[in-house]
């Protein structure tokens, strides 16, 4: 059996695991996101003895994702304290001889889920978290989105609900799709989490919209055979129905295929791999790696 | 020399060609877009004897460029009376036994413009014609994007500009890009050609915005190298810097790259294969299937 390892770097928390090409995972812990020289400390510690013969990570970003890259491997421009322009992959390096993908948390999920979750089987598909923030990755052709860099695809500009009158949170951007729909914009928009609002509240009817009108951009753009949506705020469920329904009515029946019209229950899931859709992400990647 | 032909299958007329893998074209000719019978005829005689190896179509759609779909081949629910559900593979494979590629005239010209433009040497870039239409094609790994299907990215839901009033013409969705930004919203919206209106005059500003807006989205969800602008809208050269300058200020820094930054001039560009990106990105298409 083929031992893997798998990093899912995110800005609060590093859980690691250890896992099949199956995407099985053995074994799993996580260790709070502090210093590099701290939590890579115990990641390295935690792989040490595995025997791993390829190792996945999923990071939060920006990240440069692009093999030949001089920065390949790092953590970029990150506002977060200590991260920014480290060089995970190369630190990872110094301890394990093994082949490595490096990417986006998001775009691994996506190849997760193209590999053995919701979207298996397919060759394309798109994977949106709506936590914290919002973020989004997808496999088109069999292959992660890379360009430029990775896609940024929580940033997107949406159009405004009529009747929402919230500036928006994003540092950058101000009423951007994150800006505006990450937990956070629904929390202060309301003046109370967004877990406590009821199902019938308005609070659901506005999340709905901007998420139907990035979906809607998304499935123009991208063309994705599968979309799958995650994060803590999409452990709403009501919101699965509101989200489609928004997004054939905006649709409004341009893109005829079934997918997008009786079959749209199948279209707009949950992860296939539930909440180790992060972690079987990079598990993904590091099978990319070993196949490489 | 090995001899391709291409065929350009536009809504107002069919451009054909014969080229070389090199990009050269080498016999032009166009003929109007009647019915299907009458077209054809003349596609079908203008090559025939001309010896091609293999022959690339970039059509107006939608259609089905998915290779092994019950209906590849076909343009499929144009409104354009006599072409829907009209099996164009399935016709010039009666008369010509070579391998073809059939996609988006947008998608085609992508390709086009990665192979032998101003993306050539990239493995991703993005195409996009704004005329009667809009329309865009990318690349993504080197290879076009599909997924459910082609994209359709004139359609994208942009936000409107403050001062616009303008309701917008496509007939699916009003106001999405298409229904507000091609040339003849700018007609309508102005009562006057665009090619009438100088180049200080308002209207600019406002298509320089929706077209900003959609370029914002096409980089955070793509993230490509190149972003090549074309057709008769583009011709408005003062566009360009207007586009780029509002591009930046949306972005406000987010993507740190120089192709965003100090770089923007070789970014958003104008087609390198010039009038001849549609029937070049069809040659691409035959250069393709010769290599399949």
């Amino acid at each position: 059996m083929t031992i893997l390892g798998a990093i899912e770097a995110g800005g609060t928390k590093f859980v690691c695991g250890i896992g099949t090409e199956e995407g099985e995972v053995l074994e799993r812990v996580s260790f709070p996101t502090t210093t590099p020289e701290e939590t890579m400390a115990q990641v390295i510690a935690f792989f040490e003895g595995k025997g791993i013969e390829a190792l996945g990570v999923g990071s939060f970003g920006p990240i440069d994702p692009i093999e030949g890259s001089p920065t390949y491997g790092y953590i970029t421009t990150t506002p977060k304290p200590h991260w920014g322009q480290y060089n995970m992959i190369g630190k990872l390096k110094e301890h394990f001889n093994v082949p490595m993908t490096f990417d986006t948390d998001v775009n691994g999920a996506a190849l997760g889920e193209a590999t053995w979750g919701a979207a298996q089987g397919l060759d394309s598909c798109l994977y949106i978290t709506v936590g914290t923030g919002i973020g989004a990755g997808a496999v088109v052709g069999g292959k992660m989105v890379h360009g430029l860099s990775h896609p940024e695809m929580g940033h997107i500009i949406v159009r405004r609900h009529p009747e929402d009158t919230y500036e928006g949170f994003c540092p950058y951007h101000g009423d951007c799709l994150e800006g505006l729909a990450a937990g956070p914009a629904i929390n202060k928009r309301w003046e109370q989490p967004a877990y406590e609002l009821p199902a019938d509240h308005k609070a659901w009817e506005i999340e709905a919209h901007y998420l139907a009108h990035a979906l809607m951009n998304y499935v123009l753009i991208l063309t994705p055979q599968k979309i799958v949506m995650g994060g803590g705020v999409m452990k709403q469920e009501h919101l699965f129905p509101m989200v489609r329904s928004k997004l054939q009515e905006l649709l409004a029946g341009y893109v005829q295929h079934p997918a997008l019209q009786s079959e749209i229950d199948q279209y707009v899931v949950s992860p296939g791999l539930g909440d180790n859709a992060g972690l079987c992400g990079s598990l993904a990647l590091a099978k990319l790696a070993l196949n490489k």
